[in-house]
């Protein structure tokens, strides 16, 4: 398979960071892409590689730009309804945490997942993956964290196991069982933390069913000791630690993040300098997810200037949720971080792409276009780089290649 | 034909302002509603309209949303080609002004629009009014004001009127000669506004290819006096106007555009509090763009909560143009609307609708479902008002009827 006359092929094989010299979405014109058994097997001049593979499938990329499919590294697309009712109230100036006291919130979403039965879950996801395909997402991580028992959140992770069979995004599962504390638990916190540590972590690792285990570290939710406790439990166990750090208020969620070596600090829209140095340091990714705060009518977002101009590895990604950020779009994010973050549309692009793959530990060369990756491949509408996040909350998604195989 | 089974209909007949009293969507449930020739008849109880209408089609609403056609109030949709190249220049942080000095901003789109031919910005906008479709649009408005010149305007216009002929979105031509003075008339503006009062006006009346004429008031583009002798000149043809009022900084035009009793005053980012009185106390409707403001990285909107609450009319639209806000999406603007400026899901709803309608003083109850109303009809993929701006950058317009015909 050769993919030709792109008007541009975004390698996004540069640093996080743009700069003269260096342009993050490795942007590459005038070249072919060889794909065979479902990898990237050369790029390079069309005509040497017209020569090379002069036997293979032609796809006729007629001026558009070609990308790495988009790798959505922190979303809870596994839900059991919407929660559009909050929304309406929300607008009339109830703020989140005020509603999440109400009985709404996350703990709504939990009665609505322990609710629903496995196939009933399987089936309300199905739609949700398919936007997210329409959108441009290859991969996606999906947590668990509206269960928040045991046999609720193994529920949640049998679906996401099952719905890699059912369509072609790949998931990647991420065991969310400190997201809130659940009613039940309400008067005896110290409970529900040693459930999590001492039954759930156990069970979920023994399952296979998750590769990393997060917290949501937060004032009024999980505190530093509790996300730590956790959080080296299931390292423990094999699971690898991501944390939702300094969402809206700061906890020092991006420090113990460092600290413990996670592949991800999630949100950000409150980390502090000592934080952002931190992550610089580290080996931790930045994931940040301003859809979130643009839909919780927030206006100040996560500091993605500082965090690049130090160093850190940064991530974008949509936080998928029935709560704080229902949409699908990446681009629609990229639109956010480059209007609202001050990111370049290469830097987003690359952010969504490698930044992602590298918040969830993939092997090296995924989320990029160059040989030995996974030929993940999206054909777009428009031309240019800057145009994925210029064209707002417009489709511009053409084609869709998952392993070589076309799928959209 | 019978629209039945609809989760609920909002009529949009409410006021622009929501109370405990009053639904500024007009949700009826358990109503079907009757359409002949092109126009809704009748709404009322399933069984009573089942027996008055039993010969009719019947559309299966199935549980879903039933809402008027999107009236989208304030495009550029006309244009010579796309900006994203300056976008990328802005995420690097040079200011919108400072790229319009350069050369870029709107005089670039000038260029664009100069250089293409009447077929060739035809078929450039088809796509674009295919888009606004897809996305619930049934009635839009287009500006001229790339062009600058007698020529060149006229040539906008002209292909706005084409447009009629070959797609179904209902358009409505605005004259707007004074968007910019050109580069040719840079050292000799009073020479522009003579010749836009004294050849394009005439021209453009003559010509019967516009309703509006506006004007884009603000400090650095046209000052007070400019904009009030080009809007008179205007009403003395019959263009009845328009203004692009307190769009970054304030300037007084939603004082103007009061005093005038312009049909609509636009953007209003800046409007000042004598301005929010005057409108409040006027039957001109405020139209908010905050799509732009989000794009162009502002985080401050226009203050919606406090128009509402004057009682001023507010209608929301796309503002579609290639330099500030390249959406089609009136569902975006509605997520907008709620998350950032505190506007409830139905009065974003009737803002994008009746709102809209009052603001291209459309024939009164275009915009609403109500006996009489010209049948522009959208099912939506979600089964409540609250939805709509709910689902952040998600397509989920189902079908859509024009007077009566399915158009998607």
């Amino acid at each position: 398979m050769l993919f030709t006359r792109a008007a541009g092929v975004a390698t996004c094989t540069g640093p996080a960071r743009g700069s003269d010299d260096a342009d993050p979405a490795g942007l590459r014109e005038g070249v072919a892409v060889a794909v065979e058994s479902g990898r990237i097997v050369a790029i390079g001049s069309e005509r040497e590689l017209g020569g090379r593979f002069g036997q293979a499938e032609v796809v006729d990329c007629a001026g558009r730009l070609l990308t790495p499919g988009l790798v959505d590294s922190h979303t809870h697309a596994v839900f059991g309804g919407w929660r559009g009712d909050e929304y309406a109230l929300r607008s009339r100036g109830v703020p989140y945490m005020e509603i999440a006291r109400r009985g709404g919130g996350i703990l709504s979403s939990v009665r609505h997942l322990r609710e629903r039965s496995e196939d009933e879950l399987l089936e309300m996801a199905l739609p949700r993956l398919a936007e997210m395909l329409d959108q441009g997402t290859t991969t996606a991580e999906i947590k668990s964290g509206y269960g928040l028992s045991t046999e609720a959140e193994l529920k949640t992770l049998r679906v996401i196991d099952r719905l890699r069979e059912m369509q072609p995004v790949e998931l990647v599962a991420t065991f969310l069982g400190a997201h809130e504390v659940p009613a039940d638990y309400r008067d005896r916190r110290q409970d529900y933390v040693d459930l999590v540590v001492e039954e759930m972590i156990p069970a979920v690792a023994d399952s296979g069913l998750a590769r990393f285990c997060d917290v949501f570290m937060e004032p009024g939710v999980f505190d530093r000791a509790e996300s730590e406790r956790i959080l080296r439990a299931g390292l423990d166990q094999g699971l690898r630690p991501k944390i939702h750090a300094d969402e809206l208020e700061g906890s020092g969620g991006a420090e113990l993040a460092a600290e413990l070596g996670a592949a991800s600090a999630d949100h950000l829209g409150d980390i502090s300098p000592e934080g952002v140095a931190a992550l610089a340091r580290s080996s931790t990714v930045a994931t940040l997810l301003p859809g979130t705060l643009f839909f919780l009518g927030r206006t100040s977002y996560a500091p993605a200037r500082a965090l690049l101009d130090a160093g850190a590895t940064v991530a974008l990604a949509t936080d998928f949720n029935p709560g704080s950020c229902p949409t699908p779009s990446l681009p629609f994010i990229m639109t956010a971080a480059c209007s609202q973050m001050g990111m370049s549309p290469a830097e987003a692009l690359r952010a969504s792409t490698a930044g992602g793959a590298a918040a969830l530990e993939l092997p090296a060369a995924t989320g990029t276009l160059a040989p030995g990756a996974p030929a993940d491949l999206v054909l777009w509408d428009v031309s240019s780089v800057a145009e994925l996040p210029y064209r707002l909350a417009t489709p511009i998604v053409r084609s869709v290649w998952k392993k070589g195989k076309q799928v959209r």
